[in-house]
């Protein structure tokens, strides 16, 4: 990773769930037309390290890496021309996780959000969930990133990161740069059952993947405007999730189209449906395409490369930090 | 680190404060013992990355890390017969500790003793503090470790770090075997004023390798039986420190000699102490020599030599618990 007077940019993806139109729209897509711009420096993290802080298990964690990674190449995240590698491939991240633990008050993590919402009536809660901003704080810093590229649920967890640059800099003098959230611009899709989040956990996503007919299949039956039920009614675009996607896929042109038939009651729910389909397909075919041309060796290469790139910046990071804090022997790394 | 029949013990010390008799007495002779024997397989640990928990000052850290190498080589740690080295030269250890976060239930650290009496009354409490007992897990376990010799007051660590096997035995397959605690049989030295716990902060330590005068200077003065106010009154050795150190460094003839003399009143404190003194001289003689034999090019040399070692077992065992875990692409370490 060579240093340029580029903004450093750092994203990290969970591997949990599937890669549904939620992820696609919402994150994928942005990511990808940041790669195409190449304005930024960029590194997009598979934090598997991250999805172990609730219960998950090993046999899917392990396919879910390779097949986000696939499909996250397949949108766009050239790994030529970003850094794309999985955490836990990069063990720097869990050691300054550690430094910066000894730097984080503890009230502080108590009080996030996603922290109490995830522990709220479980019966286990693990310590990582706790410590869970922690690494995402070691996420940032290792690579003196800038701009985090979050959704509002992460503003907390960047503002915390951001407070533990200048307790550290403070402390051991100015080594790390201050990160700025980055709020996405993208409209959030809803559930295919009219449910606020997708997700597959809510068996109410569409796949970004999935085959046509399959994908049709879950468009076909997806909630519309509760109050239009018969084709006759006029339709009400503006709280419409299919009316989102077509903002989000479609020609302008279709979208005033799709607009005017359904406040007339022209179209029928259906009639929106197939076009949005079609621009979907549009859209995805080439990424399908791509995503069919990689296969796990692929993959893994360009996360051997992405985890090489990482670490030469991180293990430079870690050396400053230990040195800083007076840590080791001195003789070795 | 060739595997063998032999246990494997893993013993940690933090480099705070300086090595003094406290610490010679009540540890470091009894594993130059052990190094010694050859019984077991031994690591012994300079537990850096605990140091950090708690307020510390780097420069001082970073000086006490190789002083404390110097001290433990000099009292018998020889690196060619165990392996001796320094935590945060293996990243392996807050790796693995991530890892186990993910296992260990945030409530168990929250009834830590240690825990709550470092915490209590402070302004900062670091996450880094609350999270110390998981560190400790990785530490023993990283290694395979069945034996841990402690004082009483880290018996409750490594209780946790036997439920932690169990869980993630459970969890994810027979991976560790469970540690044991060896409480240490050792007399526990008080400070030279008197208070139950020698320490430097207190300013009632004797450092170990202090000149011989110096060192001297600090027996004279020490406590002895509150209740012998003259050198007429009978002592009584039973409630004596110096009693304590003659049973530790004396030979038992001189041990009963000393017995009779006090409580006959027939010798004051001050031949008492005197008779220590040449006592912990002698012994102490020949490690000041190896000591002073000891420069900074000497200790890191050790030290690297120790961290291959541990890094040879240390990264088999991350890479077992990755692989259960279904963490990393695969593709790289």
């Amino acid at each position: 990773m060579a240093s340029t007077d580029r903004a450093r940019v750092f994203s990290g993806i969970q591997p949990s769930g599937e890669f549904h139109i939620g992820n696609y729209l919402g994150a994928a897509r942005q990511w990808a037309s940041m790669v195409r711009d190449q304005k930024e420096e960029l590194l997009f993290c598979i934090v598997d390290a991250h999805a172990i802080t609730v219960p998950f298990e090993p046999a899917e964690l392990k396919r879910r890496i390779l097949a986000l990674t696939r499909d996250l190449i397949a949108c766009g995240l050239d790994p030529d021309k970003c850094t794309l590698f999985v955490q836990s491939d990069v063990p720097e991240h869990t050691e300054l996780a550690w430094y910066l633990a000894a730097v984080t008050p503890m009230g502080d993590l108590g009080r996030m959000t996603q922290f109490k919402e995830k522990s709220e009536n479980k019966d286990f809660v693990s310590c990582a969930l706790f410590t869970y901003p922690v690494l995402m704080s070691a996420d940032i810093l290792l690579y003196k990133a800038t701009v985090v590229p979050v959704g509002d649920d992460q503003v907390q967890h960047v503002e915390l990161a951001r407070e533990t640059v200048r307790r550290f800099n403070h402390r051991f003098g100015e080594i790390f740069p201050e990160p700025h959230p980055r709020l996405s611009t993208a409209t959030r899709i809803k559930g295919v059952d009219g449910n606020a989040k997708m997700s597959k956990s809510k068996n109410n996503s569409i796949a970004t993947f999935s085959p046509p007919d399959e994908f049709w299949g879950k468009l076909r039956t997806a909630f519309t405007d509760p109050q239009r039920l018969r084709k006759s009614d006029p339709g009400r675009p503006e709280v419409c999730n299919i009316y989102t996607m077509h903002k989000a896929v479609s020609p302008e042109a279709t979208c005033n189209e799709v607009y005017a038939n359904c406040t007339q009651a022209k179209w029928g729910c259906m009639d929106c449906k197939k076009v949005l389909w079609e621009n979907f397909d549009r859209e995805l075919t080439p990424l399908r395409e791509k995503r069919a041309s990689l296969d796990d060796d692929a993959v893994r290469a360009a996360l051997a490369k992405g985890a090489e790139k990482a670490r030469a910046t991180a293990k430079e990071t870690v050396t400053e930090v230990r040195t800083a804090m007076g840590l080791g022997s001195g003789a070795v790394r």
